[in-house]
């Protein structure tokens, strides 16, 4: 028995969605259909809507349950009429946090935009096209204002991550792909010489050699550049110079843009200069 | 008076972050300093934690707000015992799903990731290659394979939308900026030959002309690209191309990329693929 979920929202849905989620991840043998409704802002959007999850309920033979971040007092009403198990995010955790902060809430449509958005927009912008610029070791002179260096051998997800940083958290990332170019006469990988003087900015990315293949064969298959020997031994050069370097590194096997980017801040004291919502 | 915030996990901190920000943004009087500690996952890190929350409460003269999404018992039970207000989300809100889901929740670490994880990678990671491979207008030959192309001036915010589109929703964007090659013998723009088989996937971006001007000028100071008569004609164009053709579009001067992404998904009816957490 499939049972649905709505993430509602008056805004982007992007915190009824993640709370919500995370909730129902918590619950592995039920299957749910999960469905994100944002910019649920009017009257009319909401009637609409109340009707969809009137129909889900009857359809599921069971009520949805409903996860939301309303603001709007009449939008909220209608909502409420509709058959569902409510989990109202704001309602149960604002009123304890009045009578904390001794003050009411201001519980205004997206009132989070209105905070220094413009700086951490610029801020943002900045860090992405510094990560385009800087992506896959295409320019090596503005190392300098980075505030991490990524480092790994090819796919093995340099490229998103730093754009998760520049994107989600303002971070300033390079990032720079080891290739045989990097190798010294006996086939040893060695630290390239542009990244010496920023041997404290860098963090190495390692990955498991049968998924490096699996992901290059994807892009070139049956080249060298993805067979097992070739990825193998260019993950375990990478490792090796990592630990003799004292280079932090993730391995990216088991691990989302998410929990890597997020490990790394950590791991490295970066600041997040977290997004406006 | 400054109090502190503290968002804690034992994963990312992206949804205790999520909340938390989305929760204190609605008091807007109370001067807030917030404060992130993820993979807090044993005893000793929560207990050096719980140190930090304690002198933090000294320092502050008020108890400090702590939201956490933790999961295990132990490390729960120490930054229970430091002194502060806790918006305990997982406690508040699992117990009543799990009765009306009859069935227990799994409650354990970083269980989210577990779901469909392979899938919902290499999707994220196709879909930011492929936004990077046809950022700029760089290429058009692979405009079939888009969901979506985005389409607008030099610096309306392009490449930043359609690498959020393809990191968080792993959705396949295309970007396209309007330029003098695009306008006809009259010097009006056109829409561009290369788009025209694929009018119904076009999304127009526009910006006010300020600001669009103050960002050009970060970029090329004192040019003629920069300049306000050249940005506002260029805006006029791109506006009138759009109402001509029918092309829907949004303006980006007001808002973050989390909400240009999110409405122009809810407007196109592009189907968000959320990645797991």
């Amino acid at each position: 028995m499939t049972r649905t979920a709505f993430f509602i929202s008056d805004g982007t849905g992007i915190t009824a969605e993640t709370l919500g989620r995370s909730l129902l991840a918590q619950f592995e043998n039920v299957e749910i259909r999960m469905v994100t409704k944002p910019y649920i802002d009017n009257v009319d959007k909401a009637q609409a809507l109340a009707e969809v999850i009137e129909a889900t309920a009857v359809h599921d033979g069971e009520r949805p349950i409903i996860i939301d971040t309303i603001v709007d007092e009449d939008v909220r009403k209608i909502i409420s009429s509709a058959p569902g198990f409510k989990v109202d995010i704001f309602s149960t955790f604002l009123a304890p946090l009045e009578d904390e902060l001794e003050t009411h809430s201001t519980y205004s449509v997206g009132q989070t935009h209105s905070i220094g958005r413009d700086d951490v927009y610029m801020n943002r912008i900045d860090s992405v096209h510094f990560a385009l610029d800087n992506d896959d070791g295409a320019r090596t002179h503005q190392y300098d204002k980075a505030e991490i260096i990524l480092v790994g051998v090819s796919r093995c997800g340099k490229t998103p991550t730093s754009l998760y940083l520049a994107l989600q958290f303002g971070i300033r990332a390079a990032n720079y792909p080891f290739t045989e170019d990097d190798l010294d006469e006996d086939g040893t990988l060695k630290l390239p010489r542009a990244l010496a003087p920023y041997r404290r900015k860098l963090f190495g990315l390692t990955i498991d050699a049968r998924r490096l293949a699996a992901i290059r064969s994807e892009r070139r298959p049956n080249s060298r550049y993805c067979s097992m020997d070739q990825c193998m031994q260019e993950v375990q050069q990478a490792e090796a110079l990592y630990r003799q370097m004292h280079i932090p590194y993730i391995d990216t096997t088991r691990f989302s843009v998410e929990e890597i980017s997020t490990r790394m801040i950590a791991e490295a004291g970066l600041q997040r200069r977290f997004s406006p919502r």
